[in-house]
């Protein structure tokens, strides 16, 4: 009995290691088509700001420690070409062949070209990859460019903006949309903006990049252009193999991780998850995903019958140390799902104001009929992800609104006011029901 | 219709500003016996400390300004020395009587004699008003006092402890139980004594005094007492009254915070709350709780029909910038509340290494024949509040630890690891079930 796992990071390990913990005989190869293994991607934009001086402290693992510590046979410079599921075999670039019984896909997320013309120049830049990581720390020390644009202000565009502010150069943010970190709410990139103006970074949104030219981009003139933008399933093996996908283009599975074939499992970033606030698959690519799911599917992989029940689209991020933090839905995607939605916002500190409590936003979203809360954010200095894990608890158990202004939560002058942020909005969102 | 409240603190001003939110016609009256309202009394260590400078910041409003903001007949120095139920009235210490309709009693807690000899000494202090600790403030000033015995490990005790070693004291605590912070949890305990002895203030478990020398007590030499243990529920008021009190010696009331006198209500310190974990009434005297009961007792008292389903006993202290919170029950809590505990303890980092992440305990308790989580303790010292409240939130949604394992918390290096600690004590306490 065998399992392949096809990638190397967060859902493929986790994947491995579940299954040799639940199976101690399981043969088990990792293909691995980089050199690197358990890349944490998350830290790349602090490796580029000089925070992480050591890129070995991006990888939990090297592949001899995984090797050896776990049993399990990780081949790098492994790139898979094709599976063969009426043969059990994938293929690797370099003509060999590897049976399976089982196999895992985990190929996570690619960057797809958005038919920008003049990404081949040097000065062009994603932030996928270590190597991604490491030519840009290369140029930044080697170039000094002065002028950086950032394409696109989700995660890893803002993160980077953040990182390149901090090695001193004058960023400029440029985002399709209307939204800041893929939140279509307004009053929260307008925050977002603000957070970022205060550090003279500049967003600009609606502006949809054509081409990079070798001085600018849409007019703003730069010597560094990374692109934080287009981020897409990486799903073509799969899709090549007779694997179905789902709606959001991602690899479509059950509860256990599986796919359509059976005894082919994905997880990570190439798959879905199923969304627990609107009960529909979605794609939300996201490290703590990709080992939640991960784990699942190796389980399975291995005889084990494990769920993987789902998400509720929780994520953060520090904008110079502010946190911005999301869970559930916006107003605005809570009526796209069929919700109606009623929401409330307040401001109030942290802590109280003799312990240097700071400005913190609450928004929280219920839907009216069935006064169930679907989604919040929280904007803040310090507590911000304590608070937005709160609401996300709070979704996974389907709360409504009235049980969670009751909340018991923790209170005293070094950590949190006596009435909870989250709790002065439930109040509000109550007055709105 | 008039609604008199007995008590001008959290409890006593949540009910009479809420119930003129729902009625602004209503007579209200508040009688309060000191001379200040609205007092945190969570906020005196921070002022004996020295890091609350103004005694004002301790007060949310002046009498005046309630008076003006919420039109409520403010007075103070104001006794009631004994309720009449029957003439619907309550008797102040001055001889004069004032008639309700309704009523609530808001009479806090107290601390009782303990049996303790040489109370009454000039060195001997409790901490439970605004004048205790101007009293300590003014005689660490002028007596400068070098040793200081604090009787009782409960959170005043703990945080006089810190407090007065920030002022250069030395600092032993005696406490007459095994545990500290009422916990009933050796490890947690022992977390507690060193994170204590790292700041040089000693911990002396299972210590009954007996008596205050005037230099020293139980041999442990001083100059300087601070009595933080003997709180009980004030209310020789109410049960004179013919008002039932609980097993726990508190006031009882039903979820609308109605005593079994119809048309009076108690809430806060002198009341017991619905345990929600163990479904059975409980004192656990805390602001957050007076607040919510209060909130309640006021809107149902001004005709509204509102419930306060409960608490699940959530608290923090900081000790030395350490936090150390707890929620539901310890295992041997467990145990005695019925339930088969299965707990597991893990140690993680809160967030990455290369983010500064620092040691963070969670221990989970959950009953083995329904699965569900019955209790927590968190210690770190960053994102120990927000760990425990997501852990109260669980307790209150009454989730399985197999739903708890899987939730989808917010991971960013700045933040938190991609498993976060209490994702890896339920993964432990999987284990163990």
């Amino acid at each position: 009995m065998a399992l392949v796992v096809i990638g190397g990071t967060a859902a493929g390990l986790s994947a491995a290691a579940r299954a040799r913990r639940l199976d101690p005989r399981l043969d088990i190869v990792v293909l691995e088509k980089g050199t690197v293994i358990s890349l944490g991607a998350c830290g790349l934009p602090y490796f580029v700001e000089g925070k992480i001086r050591d890129a070995k402290d991006l990888t939990v693992f090297t592949p001899e420690r995984f090797r050896k510590e776990r049993d399990v046979d990780v081949r790098t410079g492994a790139r898979v070409i094709s599976i063969s599921h009426p043969k059990r075999e994938v293929v690797l670039e370099s003509g060999a062949r590897v049976g399976y019984e089982k196999l895992v896909i985990a190929t996570g997320a690619r960057a797809e070209n958005l038919g920008i013309a003049g990404t081949g120049q040097d000065h062009v830049f994603h932030l996928l990859s270590l190597d991604d990581a490491e030519r840009m720390r290369a140029f930044l020390r080697e170039r000094k460019p002065r002028r950086a644009v950032v394409i696109g202000a989700g995660y890893i565009g803002i993160e980077a903006a953040d990182a390149l502010r901090r090695n001193g150069l004058d960023v400029t943010i440029l985002e399709r949309s209307a939204h800041a970190l893929l939140r279509p709410d307004d009053a929260f990139t307008v925050e977002v903006k603000k957070q970022l103006e205060r550090h003279r970074v500049e967003l600009r949104t609606g502006v949809d990049v054509k081409a990079i030219e070798p001085g600018s981009v849409a007019g703003v003139p730069c010597d560094m252009v990374v692109i934080g933008a287009g981020f897409k399933p990486n799903v073509a093996l799969a899709a090549d193999a007779g694997i179905e996908l789902g709606r959001s283009g991602a690899i479509r599975t059950d509860d256990r991780m599986e796919t359509n074939l059976r005894g082919v499992y994905a997880a990570g970033d190439c798959a879905e998850a199923m969304h627990l606030v609107s009960g529909r698959p979605t794609w939300i690519p996201l490290g703590t995903t990709a080992n939640k799911a991960g784990r699942v599917a190796g389980a399975n992989a291995a005889g084990a019958r494990e769920r993987f029940p789902g998400i509720v689209g929780t994520s953060i991020v520090s904008i110079f140390g502010m946190g911005f933090a999301t869970t559930g839905f916006s107003a605005v995607e809570a009526r796209a799902e069929g919700f109606t939605p009623v929401s409330a916002r307040i401001e109030a500190l942290s802590k109280p104001r003799y312990y240097q409590g700071t400005k913190t936003i609450v928004e929280l979203v219920a839907d009216r009929t069935t006064r169930r809360l679907v989604g919040g954010s929280v904007i803040g200095e310090d507590g911000a992800a304590g608070r937005i894990d709160v609401i996300a608890t709070a979704l996974h158990a389907r709360m409504k609104v009235d049980d969670f202004e009751q909340l018991d939560l923790a209170y005293s002058p070094p950590f949190a006011p006596v009435w909870d942020p989250v709790l002065i909005a439930a109040q509000q969102l109550m007055k709105e029901l």
